[in-house]
């Protein structure tokens, strides 16, 4: 049975504790040109959805000034918090500062402790700031300046007419502890914001989101006023339920959660954030199991699935990238002869693998994926998008063939993740075979 | 001497060749809650950018119709291109199809050659749709539909006021399709695109921005009214070329580019779009060199860069994620002395990782990475960031030590950037090597 975790106080309610409206500007030419993913918008949505706050808007601009300045006076005159990300660098096309600054009627002023920062953390790496490294150290005459601990540009803080404006820089490892470290406690002080999680969400697996959405529809029909939200990604569908009104507090919510999850049996993945890698993790550590994996053509992410976990060492062994039937031989001594005789991509081979790599690791379960996921591989009897996984399991091996449409990135994830539901499955009929009482 | 590619005719203006205002609108709670990452922002703005068209704005909303309904009327009236991606799918959260033809004043009349395919891709699966799935097809009374080849919701093109709207559904693997293969070609056919690239991309690796502007300044000053941007990520800096009023032709850039290039030396990576594993791959293939990798920290996701790429098998023997002291003792015959005394975060450890595993699969080049990454190992002598790499070619082995600050996904990127850059700086001596006359 899986735990919905307790969010605090029960009676506490599950709406969001602010009517702040917030909107997000992230800034830069380079965002609309594709050359780096909005990830701003991803993380920060998340951060300040966890807190019962739902950004109202993002909008991404050009960084000409006009641009600029004709959208920041459009969301500083609807919105309560404006945050932006990006054009506080010291080139020539990073011009946020001074243009937000024109807009507030506010002047920029040199602040000599900015500056000390900024010689400081060139210092560090043996260099001596440019003249436009400078330009960071400007800051608006009624503002504050949020200290950055990983990059040359501060952030910015701004209150005026009752608003907010929150300046932040580009770079993903300067923004994200300045947000949570100085952002977040100031916004919760003054109001702006929830220090708890503010929904419950249920994550599940192996049930399309249409027919989720007619699987619970029963059960939220009698709680009218419900938030429901669906979203549905490779394979999940996560369904995200709130009280957007504040009518239903979290004991219900929970309540109406564990409903849900009767439901859903075994597809349930998890409540809240967790990873399918995650929950197969604490799974495994929980019985004192260790894994290994072996993989072709997802090309070392089903590895990297499970290193990135905390505490991955603790049930984790390794895993094998053999793109070459060599690798294969080599590495995984899958017989020279089965290779000739089934291909790499075959049943046979992927159990081969399987249990190739726990026997090789010393582990209790392989999991192997091997497949052509293309685009410049694939034919013949295996068509493109064609995967075969392998188990090994103390209990038997098996291996399973899986087809997809699609691109070569959403197969690679697909597959991933069939492959570890196929694993968490199998841990779980462990699970079930230690709780159940022995019938004699 | 790297190559710049030649964009068809040398007399070809590098200037876009539309004036159209291209707004993209993307729907959905779930990217403002971050729940899922707005890569169609991502996607769809270089697809515009490389053929000549800068997205000017892109909007995401909340589901509420409202909302909706509110920004579409603003992007409608200032753009003449409007894009919009989401809202199209089987559930009660998805009303971009109803909202938008309200504000069009247009009616939705149901598509019966759309039900048919919906009920087709459904028997594909052994499945029925639900009444919900045929909510998917109605379409403009106005309007045309882009049948989805990847899944039931079809996409909408509509045409009204001299302007387009073109309406996409969500998932990556529906919607790129789609946009290729029908968008991209009903907008060139219109005039609305190029069908051609319309800047350089000059992409470097060890120079800092800042650093490199100064660089560029004298070049770029003899040429007014150039058209530059410079884009900075994990160690890469990309500096855009281009001509916003047409005044200087493909063959002009061209020429700046090369003096720039001129000035990088080995720190230019390429000119155009292929990564740093890409320019690698090439330069391994053409020696007719191959490699092999070992990793710890970054989980798989070295040899992923590799085994990502169209031909891998031609150069790239395989990799081992060895996470346990176990697994580099095992597979890569790391000797146990050598672990226990200088541990497994170590340059010695590093090396071995790399002679053991071009060893074990016969490779030229061994790469290898060991390090704490953060968030939850690291201490002692090793801080959080602290990183090994690991080289081994055909003239010798080599261990090199990196320290980076920020959170362990920007750290895994960085410390694979930096990897792949020595063994590219390695094997480009090699090429010098070949290319230099020999004195005796």
């Amino acid at each position: 049975m899986a735990h919905i975790p307790a969010h605090s106080d029960p009676a506490r309610q599950g709406a969001p504790t602010t009517s702040s409206r917030y909107e997000l500007l992230t800034l830069g030419d380079e965002l609309l040109l594709g050359l780096t993913a909005n990830a701003h918008l991803t993380w920060i949505g998340a951060q300040l959805g966890r807190r019962g706050v739902q950004l109202q808007r993002n909008v991404t601009v050009t960084d000409e000034a006009d641009a600029i300045a004709a959208q920041f006076r459009e969301s500083w005159a609807r919105a309560d918090v404006v945050i932006t990300t990006g054009g506080l660098g010291p080139t020539c096309d990073d011009r946020t500062r001074e243009v937000l600054a024109a807009v507030l009627g506010q002047k920029l002023v040199f602040d000599p402790r900015t500056e000390e920062a900024i010689r400081a953390r060139f210092a560090k790496f043996q260099r001596v700031p440019t003249a436009n490294n400078l330009k960071q150290a400007y800051r608006f005459e009624r503002g504050e300046v949020l200290p950055n601990a990983n990059g040359t540009a501060p952030g910015l803080w701004v209150e005026q007419e009752g608003k907010l404006l929150i300046m932040l820089p580009g770079p993903p490892n300067e923004l994200q502890p300045m947000f949570t470290e100085q952002v977040i406690p100031r916004l919760a002080a003054r109001g702006k914001l929830s220090d708890q999680e503010a929904y419950i969400q249920i994550r599940s697996i192996g049930i399309g989101e249409s027919a989720l959405e007619t699987m619970f529809e029963c059960t939220f029909s009698r709680s009218p006023g419900l938030g429901i939200a669906f979203c549905a990604h490779q394979g999940q569908v996560d369904c995200r339920i709130s009280s957007p009104d504040g009518r239903y507090g979290m004991e219900k919510l929970r309540a109406i959660a564990s409903e849900c999850a009767a439901l859903l049996g075994d597809n349930l993945l998890c409540f809240g954030h967790d990873s399918i890698a995650q929950v197969v993790a604490d799974q495994l550590k929980q019985q004192g199991r260790t894994l290994a994996v072996a993989e072709a053509s997802t090309g070392g992410m089903l590895a990297n699935a499970f290193a990135d976990l905390c505490g991955a060492c603790k049930f984790f062994q390794g895993g094998i990238v053999s793109t070459s039937n060599e690798a294969k031989m080599l590495m995984l001594e899958c017989p020279e002869c089965l290779l000739k005789q089934h291909g790499a991509v075959s049943p046979e081979c992927a159990v081969a693998m399987a249990s190739g790599v726990a026997e090789k690791l010393g582990a209790d379960y392989g999991l192997a994926i091997t497949g052509f996921s293309g685009p410049c591989t694939g034919g013949g009897e295996n068509p493109l998008g064609s995967i075969y996984i392998g188990l090994h399991s103390p209990h038997g091996d098996w291996a399973k063939q899986l087809t997809y449409p699609g691109p070569r990135a959403a197969v690679k994830q697909r597959a991933i993740n069939d492959a570890i539901d196929w694993l968490r499955r199998e841990v779980l009929k462990e699970t079930h075979r230690i709780a159940a009482p022995q019938v004699n």
